[in-house]
């Protein structure tokens, strides 16, 4: 069977596959916040419901969270697990919008049109890829080219915290050849990637407590403990002046990459000025001495998600604050283990509190770093079909970002994953005025209808 | 006159007093946010219409921010210039309060009844004990024993951007003999006080901004900057190890306390472990080698009363701010400068901004410490009357926070100034669950009758 047809179905259904798309984007399925579940179960069901039409075997499964949306369909070749999230990342700050985050639209940029919302490259418009070629080989041949579990979680914002125990209950049912995963990025415009290497996460949450209540910083300021004060202190330890971690064993694990992968990374020729220039920086500030490839995709960070305490609000109110938080999350390659390092990371911490205060911890997500082994021959087959599509060679690239699931697959359930996906640097994903590329959305979807192609073939 | 009538006819009217307080209270003039704007205005009105009830040529007086209160009412002695603020603190965290902070109630404690609500101590509840005395002085007597300006502001709790440029520009209608203040606490609930020295109060308010928009921690964490670890670190510097403020210049002005004060201040037998035991502390937390007293009264402070980055809402978020902001305030002593210590600390922080990102600064409100001449006969007069009332010797003392007006008073008026309140230290003023004792309202009420009367003797 051709794929040119399948190919040109999803050209002139486009338009109605975009309607699609928008009716999913305007459920604000953002996970991590109680208020939204609702809008969850709603964006689940919107799933299941699509799916069901196609004819898949498609239905929610309840979790402890957010429910999981799980669809079969048959197909003649080597069984593929397609994994996608549809939950989304809060829109906060909301006054940066342009517009309604949960209104999209399609917009004119200097690049080209793009579908401007939030979820429409993370992960909303990449899931949609996938569907929409499935949808586009079911219309024309009747049948999709291999057998197809489509699985999505709601819950990959907000840590996945149902994640581990759902796939381990249902092993049998999840378990393929390969799995496909779609919530990655090009290499860059014009060349389509497939990563090969992805960093872990540990998120932590640390409340910091000194007086029983807020207090007049005139009455007992100079005299009490603040423990503002004490954050900031803990927080500026976390890096010392090389812009090395300084929580003891933290880079135990941590691999040097070999000669031939620098020398294919040192071959994309990354510009790290112009990659930061965008965003409006321009001094790499990892660790010195390392490149701006490794900063981002094989050395482990450290980062303030958030921190607050006091008054915050407008004016001035001269409070002492009772406590002090922050949200730290830690990037992780190699063999870093993220219970280990959640273990170093309170233990030094806490022995930076002075007596009179004291420390509570919150452990959120926690998940170790990736390597594919790209001998399975999914990847072969994946990079020849995005390597037709696009007409450039195919990339295999590291990512900065975490995608959890990827080592879950391979420790719960031993699959590899090939991680294709169309989002492009500049997609503004976890930021106001998100957006994807509908040449990412349109040639995604062909680009998955390819691979299935190859994948069956 | 014999005041016993005076002081009889506070003790009758006590429910009458409390339930115009009450009325008062009710307002929310809360003036550093200008949702409350509004109500700020209502508060002066209220007040107005209860001054000229009693006799006072009684009106508000607009500002570019909250309107003034200016009552005068004629008298036989001396001038005396009262002043109070209406406004009041913002009332978060709003979920620790036991009960609406605007529908204040007489609750019973342990250490008799207190008047609960926002407000009740600082200062609505401390500025009425005022204007209940003179209330009682025209009700017995047809008029007062000495000459009375009631000047009130609402802009107390937020700088007061106004207070100075209407000051001078109406110094011959606020020039008295001596001014009286009453916003400071008893030195414990038996002894009443005088203080005779203020810090003073620098605020300042700085964002530290790194990339152009929140960024995505694993697309760009550990190669671009993250402006709350720039700030953390900025933060982090302002203490030594010894709890020495580090700004460069910052102890230039700072004082010895005279060997006389220091006896007298040992004499009053202070319970640091006591004080802050009140509060779930127990080690002083200033500069090393200061004693408790001093660390609240004499010595100068640098505090954190606000932070935040990033995310701060439930769950978790991977974000990379693009700003982080922190409000900091310096009490002052001595002959601190607090035109000079801006500057310094300006340069001082600004010099620890990496070059990728920037700080920007906002000046809160500013003024130096005060130390009164407690040679002037008011004094003594108010020595005399407090300690009649409360049959014990009453102390001179020093406070931690700051009353600029009082410095205002001197620089721009002329006019010396007597602080004397009827507070506590465990009124949580700035803090929620805000209360006033009940017998430091009536004993308030009854101790300014005796003043005003010693005054007018």
């Amino acid at each position: 069977m051709s794929v040119a047809p399948v190919l040109a179905r999803i050209d002139t259904d486009l338009d109605a596959a975009l309607a699609r798309l928008f009716d999913l984007l305007r459920i604000p399925s953002i996970s991590t916040d109680p208020a939204y579940r609702a809008d969850c179960a709603r964006a689940a069901d919107w799933l299941v419901a699509d799916l069901a039409a196609m004819g898949f075997d498609a239905s929610t499964r309840p979790t402890p969270g957010h429910p999981m949306v799980v669809a079969h369909h048959d197909g003649p070749g080597p069984h593929v697990l397609f994994y996608g999230h549809y939950d989304v990342q809060p829109v906060d700050p909301l006054e940066l919008w342009d517009r309604d985050p949960f209104d999209p639209q399609i917009e004119d940029s200097p690049a080209g049109k793009v579908i401007r919302g939030r979820g429409t490259s993370d992960d909303k418009g990449q899931l949609m890829t996938f569907i929409e070629a499935c949808r586009a080989w079911i219309a024309e041949t009747g049948s999709l080219p291999c057998k197809v579990t489509i699985f999505l979680e709601g819950e990959e914002e907000s840590g996945s915290p149902s994640l581990v125990p759902y796939m381990k209950e249902n092993a049998a049912e999840l378990t393929a050849d390969i799995a496909l995963i779609c919530d990655t990025t090009l290499y860059d415009s014009r060349v389509p990637a497939i990563t090969t290497q992805l960093r872990g996460l540990l998120g932590e949450e640390i409340t910091v407590t000194g007086p029983s209540k807020d207090l007049h910083s005139g009455m007992f300021g100079g005299l009490a403990m603040n423990p503002a004060r004490v954050l900031a202190r803990i927080v500026a330890a976390l890096h010392d002046d090389e812009g090395r971690v300084t929580v003891p064993g933290f880079y135990d694990g941590v691999p040097e990459i070999s000669p031939e992968l620098r020398a294919q990374w040192d071959g994309l020729g990354f510009d790290a000025a112009g990659f930061l220039g965008g965003v409006g920086l321009a001094d790499p500030a990892g660790e010195t001495g390392r490149s701006g490839l490794e900063m981002l995709w094989s050395r482990p960070t450290c980062e303030v998600n958030g921190i607050w305490a006091g008054y915050t609000g407008a004016g001035f109110k001269t409070v002492l604050p009772a406590q002090a938080h922050a949200k730290i999350s830690f990037r992780l390659v190699g063999t870093q283990d993220p219970h280990k390092l959640r273990e170093s990371f309170r233990d030094y911490v806490s022995a930076m509190v002075p007596a009179d205060c004291s420390i509570a911890f919150k452990g959120h997500g926690n998940s170790p770093a990736s390597v594919m082994q790209t001998s399975h021959p999914a990847f072969e087959k994946s990079r020849q079909a995005l390597t037709e599509e696009w007409g450039v060679e195919a990339a295999f690239v590291g990512s900065g970002g975490s995608i959890p699931v990827a080592g879950y697959f391979k420790t719960h359930l031993g699959m590899d994953t090939a991680l294709i996906g169309f989002g492009r640097d500049d997609d503004q994903i976890h930021s106001p005025n998100e957006k994807y590329d509908l040449e990412s959305f349109r040639r995604g979807a062909r680009s998955w209808a390819r691979i299935l192609g190859e994948m069956g073939a």
